[in-house]
């Protein structure tokens, strides 16, 4: 697994935190990652506040970084497949950028107060074609925000 | 319907673009309300893509749109009852402030190009404590990009 | 369309309701079939009742009878593409027994109380490989009792 | 929690079992109930098949159970409430009686093989009016073949 995840924590970083501008702009940090489950933190800021009078977060915020992590955990099945055929770098990228939601399911479970979350990510099935994340959401006091379940085409 | 629809609008406009950083930031504007189903625009921006290769959407600046606007359809219902009981302005932001998301799901039926989308939602059904909304995003050419229904607590 | 939605119909009244036990059981008849939306009726039966005080549907029933249609719809747009290659009946049959839901979400909206009930489903999205269907229930008042969606493997 | 959960499981035996005829027909059992989890088992029989050439578990099938089983957890909720006001036996009743999915999805993983499945859910929050219920449907071989969640109003 050692080469496995260092790759992949390295092309995690570029994709996910880089390349895709609308999780630099949500500030997502990769935790870790492992072969079918990842983590994902950020920190609250003013522009991710959904309620003006509580300061809680946007539900848009905690949807938008499931997706975002499922898709991550989605890729993870599809890069150790890339590992296995030796697929270089550029390979990788494409292959990631046809990977795609098909549906997601968010249950907002307690208000996003906090200064801190983390969402962890774990595949419940890793296909040819189909992949189908289970998502959860922690702020630092270690209350559940947010449940979710989102599938992805992968092959 | 036009004193309540007015208002509404207003009330929207305030509430759904200013008081809700999030909302600002994805640049939404309210371009039609009714009693029981609302319809909101956003304009292409480099910080929603999604995917740098293909220069699409976001998955989760659409589920963030559709949960906002199934927010805003909810709140309709609750504020046409203020109306009823002569409310005022502050105890309508209150009764706004206590409004959450019980869950969303999003369906990603097609890739999310375009310069300028459209969503509309319309209430299946509104309870007095819970609120069901079906909810569509359409691009410029009219394709149909997500569809998604979601729950609030409206009580 | 006369050939194929024919052919449709009578492939749908042999998958649907001798081929599939459970089907069957629920006492499931095809109302209406067309390219990408079709109609299923049912009656109320002592079996089918989910609350023995105020004697409505289970919910389990509805997600049932909305999941069976679902999948017609999605077969439908599989039928049509076998018809223009002039497939024999094992290979739709065979097909048939390859289609498989990957997720469904209903949502109930109202008590599913009545003598007859009719469920109605439109492809959202048909593709070659995965296709989502938006469904609805109504019972014989024209109450909208429950409303979902849900994808399938298709290819 | 010894005199709570002999209570529930009692009821639990009574209400979902016999007083609920759809649940009667998918030959549910009540495994284990604890406070905020509970197990429900059922066996393979003809009229519960939903492809009959693989002769698998109808998808409607496992969305009834997780839902009856959502419903079950959700209710011990209520139950420890009402015992804990010394509620009698019809009060209960009635209670059940207004319990009410909102919403519910399901994640269809693998294919329903077996003769012996065993569905366990968990409470992911248990509020005054509204429950959140994780379900989980796997076979004798231990395969995880569907994933579900569930919302409904208890209050």
């Amino acid at each position: 697994m050692e080469p496995i995840e260092t790759d992949v924590t390295a092309i995690a970083r570029v994709i996910f935190s880089e390349k895709v501008p609308f999780n630099h702009l949500l500030g997502l940090e990769v935790l870790e990652v492992h072969p079918d489950r990842a983590r994902f933190g950020f920190s609250m800021r003013d522009e991710l506040v959904g309620n003006f009078m509580t300061r809680i977060l946007h539900g848009g915020v905690i949807s938008a970084v499931l997706d975002a992590l499922g898709g991550m955990v989605a890729f993870l099945g599809v890069l150790q497949r890339l590992e296995a055929e030796n697929a270089d770098f550029d390979t990788k990228l494409a292959r990631f950028a046809r990977l795609a939601t098909i549906d997601l399911r968010v249950d907002y479970l307690r208000p996003g107060a906090g200064q801190r979350f983390v969402a962890s990510g774990q595949a419940l099935r890793t296909g040819r074609r189909i992949c189908v994340v289970r998502t959860d959401l922690h702020n630092d006091r270690g209350d559940h925000i947010a449940a979710g379940t989102s599938t992805y085409v992968v092959g």
